[in-house]
């Protein structure tokens, strides 16, 4: 049997031992399972940033990897807890769209409420809830003995973003900051060709795809500030705004040795847009 | 043979490499062992936390576990290095108490000072001696070859934690406050019943078990402030500040949508009581 | 065939998915292998501590350590990909100096510019070049098929360390603090013996060895301030300065239950220097 792999994302943070019960739950029921840490991390009650990072990880891992994904602010409530099944992956958390960008298009979901594991507490469904049945999943339990399908999964808003093709711009929005102080915008997924660059919508809905020249192509900032377009920092002062294609194929923000996230004004749902003067 | 997991805590932290040191010398000496780490986050030298911890974490391990466990201010002095086992788990680490709450009441625990393994350094004895012995066992080495029988255990007070029937009142403090500020203290462990919570302390000598009937019931915080006693965080305001059983049958305390450990001046240590009007 | 670890270490922090993606791929091409997180938290961009890193964990890994070291300000520049092969480890990371002290007076090096996967971003070549390198290698394949020989790799300066026998004494700096406030310097490596401390440069080209008499020998830090050599930290009052031959046979400054890094007024590069009155 192939190694069967489960990558745990939270926002329980490292300095508890709520990440490593869950590990703990799952190597108890599933000795054979491997485990991967993704980030425990993120910020508390986060779900968008959560399902972002599901999506971003996903072309990564190795085939069969069961996500085990926990930022839940409504445990304890009636949310639902899933264990989804679609082809080559398996989801394991709570119903409140933690799983939307993962699962977008998909034809092949089969989900179910989880009732084979009752919860011992009313607040940490993760140890109680999620693990066991990532456990279950894990040591090769059939989906439909862990509990009884379900329907209407719960979703949450795509980011913003839109192609106009006669002003020849895309409009987008910030979504978080990284370590190194760049921010990610949902602007993409951007390819570089020659003399332009290609965009193609990640999120449904994002109009057509567009194909916009490098020449005078300027990213505009919120309020106010706009960066050029560069492949590589040094293009620009140091202090100075770039902008750049990401390693997902989105447009970044990012200051020459400093934090865009520090000076350029910009929080998360700020507007971005690229556009040709 | 079964997995054998070596789970990991320490004050150690992430941003130096001590804590991969540790792991990379289990794994030279028993390459199938299976690495958990439970934190490396303690605070500096807070062995009573690391205990708690290793309590909190106990009936989640895979049968087995070898609990490797370095929280060590008196490395380099005369405290004795131990290796323990009892039925279904293992314990290697300093004789600073470490262990008391997760070998309390148990009639069978064997200990021995670690003579097998010899120090080069006087500061890493988690890398020197811990670490080694902890892959020694994995690697199924018998604890009578690892060192010599210890006796009396250096032991660590318990919280303070007593009920009293005659004013239906349990009076314990607060541990420490976990990632989201909720404060976690020593009462408990608690079972919620149809209209009352039942009582029965998890530390030796905390009296006997009490029912209190919910009505009435408050948690009094520190030198002023209560707190009520509910089901979800939604029952008060925003703002406010609130009581429940925690995952782990303690009485946590925080606040709607805020930190209990910012607002409510309560530290380590800060008397808390629940009691019946 | 046995387990094949590989040993992460990255300036990639734990916030962000950057490091589990890079272990979801070696997972993925070497699902047998095992991952070792060293640390993530290297401070952005500095190869050198990086480097000094590798070499303090070095002696203590498992025989066949991949070491996936990825701290690279220089990513989407010029700078080569490399994969390297000794007796007994392996380095996958970018030609920057970052494995300079790991290979120091080595003779069986090889080393390939990775041209076996070609990269899908200008940012991540963690994700996208170095990553699927080591799941190579750990999945067996030669380093000949991985990529075309490589010569006159990049190498970083090596700490100032100077022993002067006629003045008996030792010259080096600072290198960084560790999570407790202790400054580890470069001056190293020493033993201690009876009445006397034995210095051996670690460092090529840093001179011969020399005893230095214990009577009368002091530490003194940077421009100002001195600090006796201790056994333990009991030998100094609470507040004061003190230093001590670290876990690795260098240097370490430390204040009794303080911090050296935040009370001494020491950066990385402050000059220290081992000398007897």
């Amino acid at each position: 049997m192939p190694d069967t792999f489960v990558a745990l994302l939270s926002d329980f943070g490292t300095r508890d031992v709520y990440a490593g019960v869950m590990k703990a739950v799952v190597a108890r029921i599933a000795p054979a399972a491997r485990l991967i840490d993704l980030t425990h991390e993120i910020p508390p009650g986060d779900v968008r940033q959560a399902a972002f990072r599901l999506w971003q990880v996903f072309p990564h891992m190795p085939p069969g990897t069961i996500f085990l994904a926990v930022v839940d602010p409504g445990v304890g409530t009636v949310r639902r807890p899933l264990a989804i099944q679609a082809k080559g992956f398996s989801c394991v958390g709570p119903d409140n769209g933690i799983f939307t960008y993962l699962l977008a298009g998909r034809t092949d979901v089969r989900s179910v409420v989880i009732s084979a594991v009752s919860p011992s507490s009313t607040t940490f469904h993760g140890r109680d809830i999620f693990a066991p049945a990532a456990g279950m999943l894990a040591a090769g339990t059939p989906l439909e003995r862990i509990g009884v399908e379900a329907a209407d999964l719960t979703a949450i808003p795509w980011p913003l973003l839109s192609g106009e093709s006669a002003s020849r711009s895309v409009h987008g929005e910030a979504l978080f900051a990284d370590r190194f102080g760049n921010i990610v915008t949902s602007i993409g997924r951007l390819t570089r060709l020659d003399d332009a660059i290609r965009f193609e919508p990640w999120v449904p809905g994002g109009s057509a795809p567009l194909v916009l020249p490098l020449a005078g192509l300027r990213v505009l900032l919120g309020r106010g500030g706009e960066a050029p377009v560069v492949r590589t920092y040094g293009e620009v002062p140091v202090g100075s705004s770039l902008a750049y294609i990401g390693s997902d194929g989105l447009l970044e923000i990012a200051v020459n040795r400093g934090s865009a996230e520090g000076s350029l004004g910009l929080a998360a749902g700020s507007h971005i847009s690229l556009s040709c003067e």
